[in-house]
């Protein structure tokens, strides 16, 4: 929006909480692109993953053109439902139709389960190939503390950079 | 503080909270530097504008020289009661003041109100005009949970990139 | 990741949360590098230094070579009881060692206590320190709110910038 800045990299931050099903739901778990078999899901319209979508926001945030609500809410009905990484493939299609070259995107998980252990690679993986960047993933908890540390939800905050193209 | 970082742009975080006025109270809602008329409105010694105040943490942040409190504290009495996008102004005056150009802003509303819908380029528009480079807006919720789910207040978390100028 | 990617700087983010220690317990409280004698202290297994840990997780995040808990981990018993400046060189050594350039640090402290006041400058002495880079410190309560504003924990939140070395 000013001439000073072009040229310069652009950094977004993104964070999103989602809820845990009830006890005895048959939601699945879905968190940073992988399936967590025999975990508790979490709610949503959407398939919840948390780790996807704000990766999303941060993104959208770098370049200046919305959320996830204004690019994939109701009234884009064709994304109803859409996986976490399908979500994340389109952001970064539209960041780069917006004139953006991505750098990276870094994302910590904040919550009890699931616990990444050795799936934090996979994970990195799957999110890399939908982004079509780099996107590092980590995670801790809340020390029993607030609404991740009481199990209530899971909670995701995500980082980016993004470079306008010459 | 290490002359191998000389030239690199630098980044910043910053997070506030605002809770809202009691029920009933004639608090006006100001947040990312709008009017929200018929909202009910946040607590706080200033006009209460997480948005606004999240940007100039992100901003002393990135610039290493402080932060609301320092800056705009009980020991700076002339910034009682100003407006966040003043506060804005003058958080972009100082950062520049001390030798660094600034990138972009980007911040995200955390809560269940307002809802930014039709009025998010409006807010970006006059948070950019205050900042004096790209400042983008985005806002989710957090599914019910913690304080912003539950209604108590709302929360704002910004990043920011600068640069120091040759 | 991608090649596309290379040469442009990377960014990182890293939220770490401590509870209080019960009352009357022993616990010293350690926050951002410094002592600080009369204050109540933080749980951990560590010396629970919430900014300093934070710092580690947003280097980390950055470079995209894990986190804490696969750094400093049960797995790497000889970090066990390190103090978080320790922690904080060793993730920077790391963080080198994959081959970036560390070009700040950014942290906010989130909470009643402790109040940085006057020790802000020696406490971000301290953290640039161990980090060999600028590390700029912040801070801000929740008003009142959340896990932070009830005097339940203390929450930090960072982001970094590193570059690949050429």
């Amino acid at each position: 929006m000013t001439s000073s800045s072009s040229g310069l990299p652009r950094v977004g931050v993104g964070t999103d909480v989602h809820a845990f099903a009830a006890e005895g739901s048959d939601r699945p778990m879905r968190v940073a692109g992988l399936d967590w078999p025999g975990e508790r899901g979490l709610e949503g319209h959407s398939d919840a993953d948390v780790v996807a979508h704000a990766c999303c926001d941060a993104l959208f945030s770098a370049a200046g053109i919305g959320d996830v609500g204004t690019q994939f809410g109701t009234s884009q009905p064709q994304w109803a439902g859409a996986a976490g990484v399908v979500l994340l493939a389109e952001a970064a299609r539209l960041v780069r139709a917006a004139g953006f070259e991505i750098g990276n995107v870094a994302v910590q998980l904040v919550g009890n389960r699931p616990r990444l252990g050795a799936r934090r690679a996979e994970a990195e993986t799957a999110l890399s190939a939908a982004c079509g960047a780099p996107v590092s993933l980590s995670a801790t908890t809340s020390d029993g503390l607030g609404l991740t540390g009481r199990g209530e939800g899971v909670a995701a905050i995500a980082t980016a950079l993004v470079v306008p193209r010459p």
